[in-house]
């Protein structure tokens, strides 16, 4: 079973109505909330050998749970408010080893002022960690996946390709998520956790349109991967978005004036029956498969 | 380190303030909500070999899983709306597995009316399922689990120690406490998830009271364990609750008027100086220790 398949057949049971405004489906679920703003609700559980080895430091394994529910929360334009931690440790790691879990998890509330509401310790033959991380956003500035448009530009922030270095220790995109979300019409966002191709395909999906890609326009980090094997590559945790051609103006102006919105235009959004495509330097063109990490 | 120290290192480290009513340290923590009620949040990780064994049947594992939250929820007095469902099972494992699970989640999503807002799905050498439960309760009718006062009777619904036996099937107590929330002042209340004698000392620490239960009052079910045992055995899912004399005597006239509150009458708070004893049947008194189930 793929792992879309298993969150299709819970989503598929569980009609929406009021409070609930979005489900199982997006980066976050969205619920009314006060009159001004949603509650996000996401989570994410990391398991030694599937998302960290062995010899991760538990540091490490701390702020990543962490930081994938943030890069969650920033995809819709949100503030991380609230997290519950649930944790499995082997029983013949010393008390320092949770203790130093702990502290990567504290590392970044304290950076992004989250508050531990609850939490649960067990004893696991593997470490797992699960975050559930509650966070808010004003209605007029909650992004989802689902708004793209035929016409619309797409941008990443930051550079692709070295999400097998840095996926222990990435900062999310918080800051720039709120930049976007207060400046600019957003028209669509998701992070990039399961590599560009797979993660591009969910938002052309989710906002029923197609996409073109530029290969050449593809930001890549120094130590990045060859872009091929980059944009399958999962755990960017940068951002993918799209905007009006007016608003994408103003971004990259923006940009340039105050340099806190490293950002890139890569491709654009076009009619579903297109597809979602990457053009090569030689401008042919091939579909942007879904190859990207999956975690079944 | 002990389950307690790693909440405990969290919960130091993070300051509570409005609108966090209450973080770590009940059944689950309170955030303010609408005018009249507030959010419950609570969060249960079961891990294979730990909470069920590699013989459990997939639709049992799902089953606990929400089962263990809704009876937090229970305890204190709200009603659960939204869940978050984080699994990881071996590569190995079918899709009928995975369904499977998901049923046992949906069974009790349906008939307690939740819905599953959110998940994660990945692969895991062995089976985990942690719920993030989040519910609602009437400001009035909250119920913690530091409330007890000295001269208040303690009660017990159900019957102990049977846990073995049930706890991969038990149905929580929702029912009842709801009734005992919207009828009665309940002072405080805990679902009895470690064992009486572990969950009794938590609530008479919270509430800073000491207790005295009467061994020969405890309601043991019919295929339980000695009463030494079943106090010390964990996974019954019981509800402990405190309330003042008067109220008590409502509960009683109520349970043997409607037939739909089973609950017994098994000691009494006092004094915290006085400590948490239980009182034998030849009269003697000794502490009530915590030797009950312990996950780390």
């Amino acid at each position: 079973m793929k792992e879309l398949d298993f969150i299709d057949y819970l989503s598929k049971r569980h009609k929406i109505k009021k409070p609930v405004i979005r489900g199982i489906g997006d980066d976050c679920a969205i619920l009314e909330y006060t009159k001004e703003k949603y509650m996000l609700f996401t989570c994410d559980m990391i398991i030694e050998g599937t998302h960290f080895s062995a010899k991760a430091r538990p540091f490490q394994i701390g702020w990543k749970a962490m930081a994938c529910n943030i890069s969650d929360i920033a995809a819709m334009g949100g503030v991380p408010k609230y997290a519950l931690v649930s944790v499995g440790v082997p029983r013949n790691r010393n008390m320092g080893f949770l203790k130093c879990i702990a502290e990567g998890v504290e590392a970044l509330c304290r950076r992004f002022d989250v508050i531990v509401i609850g939490g649960d310790t067990n004893s696991s033959v593997k470490t797992v960690l699960n975050v559930t991380l509650i966070g808010e956003v004003e209605k007029r500035h909650v992004i989802t996946r689902s708004g793209a448009k035929p016409g619309d530009l797409i941008f990443v922030t930051g550079a692709l390709g070295e999400g097998k270095n840095k996926h222990l220790s990435f900062l999310p995109r918080l800051k720039e998520a709120r930049i976007l979300a207060k400046n600019f019409r957003i028209s669509s966002m998701i992070d990039l956790s399961d590599g560009l191709a797979m993660d591009m395909n969910r938002l052309a999906r989710a906002s029923g349109v197609g996409a073109r890609i530029y290969k050449s326009l593809i930001p890549l980090s120094e130590e990045s991967e060859p872009v091929d094997k980059a944009i399958s590559s999962g755990e960017d945790f940068e951002l993918l978005f799209t905007a009006s051609k007016d608003e994408a103006r103003k971004i990259i102006m923006r940009m340039g004036k105050k340099g806190d919105l490293p950002v890139t235009l890569i491709g654009e959004v076009v009619e579903r029956s297109l597809g979602v495509k990457l053009i090569g330097e030689n401008g042919q063109l091939k579909p942007l498969r879904p190859k990207g990490y999956a975690h079944l």
